[in-house]
């Protein structure tokens, strides 16, 4: 799973926030979440779950599957957008809607992920569609389309998802560096792999440059139409 | 210019057409008008304007320069826009707005591009924003980042185009072939080439193959991320 963690607030409030919420219980489950739509929601949301933890009510983990995981964030959206903004889902043209991805494994479990809409509702992936986006994912969907299968690699997906948000920060103000990025090993139930790839990250720079250089090559390799 | 002929209004109304309509008046003046949005409006702000060149009033053949008809393009615009929807630009959760670009050459002039927007208002371009698009854009547009510059060829520009509108239809139900494409030439002040590129197109079909073989070969080119 990978964000950008770029927001804004029209051009004069763009600031960096991680996108990326990591929920992990070793040995039971771990569980990311990454958002997209408005902040303020979309931190209310992921702190009033976490906060919850401590309690005795429902919290993230102690659900018995990956899918009542998603409820619960769900209706967590909900009350918070509930809560903010009374005549929903518009006030003075502000948005509060926001949108979430879902990923992970609770022990007895599949590795499941899931697309929750800015309603609280959701859907989950399946082998057909194995991948979603959520936020300003047009610019970077075609290689997308072009690579991901459900049975890419691990690796593979790595370096074409860095390849699809090179191609959206390269055309679009609204994404920008750093990406975070974390990779989880079905059934180990544990997280290891978390990456934040900033505008120094040497694989990350190889990436552009090979890409630029290979679109670049690809695209003086077709011959110009002959219909001059 | 160039332009996809899909339209749809929902998944039961998916219909062909063409989105290009070109007013040549050879010696004097070639404006090509590309359409999105609305189809209702387009067509009826097309029609119009085709209607009133055989009138006394303002018409687009009439107009000191492709300044003067972008200004009349956007009347014409928001007068079929008025009558249509009295509570415009929504009404019923339909939108009645569209956008145009307008292209072309009057005698006397340079070759100028200009982006309609859905209030009438609107931009040209320039050496630093050489191009512009209209409609589903943001798939497309990663390419024509990387390649359109203000001194990119014809043939280039040709190229490049067909392989946006690749990406874009390989990715969106909403842009569809056929594509139709039409090249003027400075100073000429007539149309000589214009193209309608099919399914069977057998220089589209190159491209496709080549740009998708080609891309792979750059992704497969690129090392694996070495965090493994």
């Amino acid at each position: 799973m990978a964000s950008d963690s770029r927001t804004n607030a029209g051009v004069d409030h763009i600031a960096t926030f991680c996108k990326m919420a990591v929920f992990e219980h070793p040995g039971q489950a771990v569980i990311t979440l990454l958002s997209a739509g408005n902040l303020a929601t979309t931190q209310s949301t992921i702190s009033l779950l976490r906060q919850r933890i401590q309690g005795d009510g429902e919290h993230i983990f102690n659900q018995r599957s990956l899918y009542d995981v998603a409820v619960l964030v769900g209706s967590t959206l909900r009350e918070v957008v509930e809560r903010d903004s009374p005549k929903m889902p518009r006030q003075d043209g502000v948005d509060f809607g926001s949108s979430f991805l879902l990923g992970g494994q609770i022990k007895g479990e599949e590795v499941r992920l899931f697309n929750i809409y800015p309603q609280g509702n959701f859907i989950e992936a399946s082998s057909e569609t194995p991948y979603f986006q959520i936020g300003e994912s047009k610019y970077g969907k075609p290689i997308l389309d072009r690579v991901i299968r459900f049975e890419t690699s691990l690796s593979e997906a790595s370096k074409c998802v860095l390849i699809s948000f090179d191609s959206t920060i390269k055309s679009n103000v609204s994404v920008g560096l750093p990406i975070d990025l974390m990779r989880y090993r079905k059934d180990s139930l544990v997280l290891r792999e978390k990456y934040r790839v900033e505008e120094s990250d040497p694989y990350f720079k190889e990436i552009r440059q090979a890409w630029s250089a290979g679109l670049r090559r690809t695209f003086e390799s077709i011959p110009d139409p002959d219909w001059v």
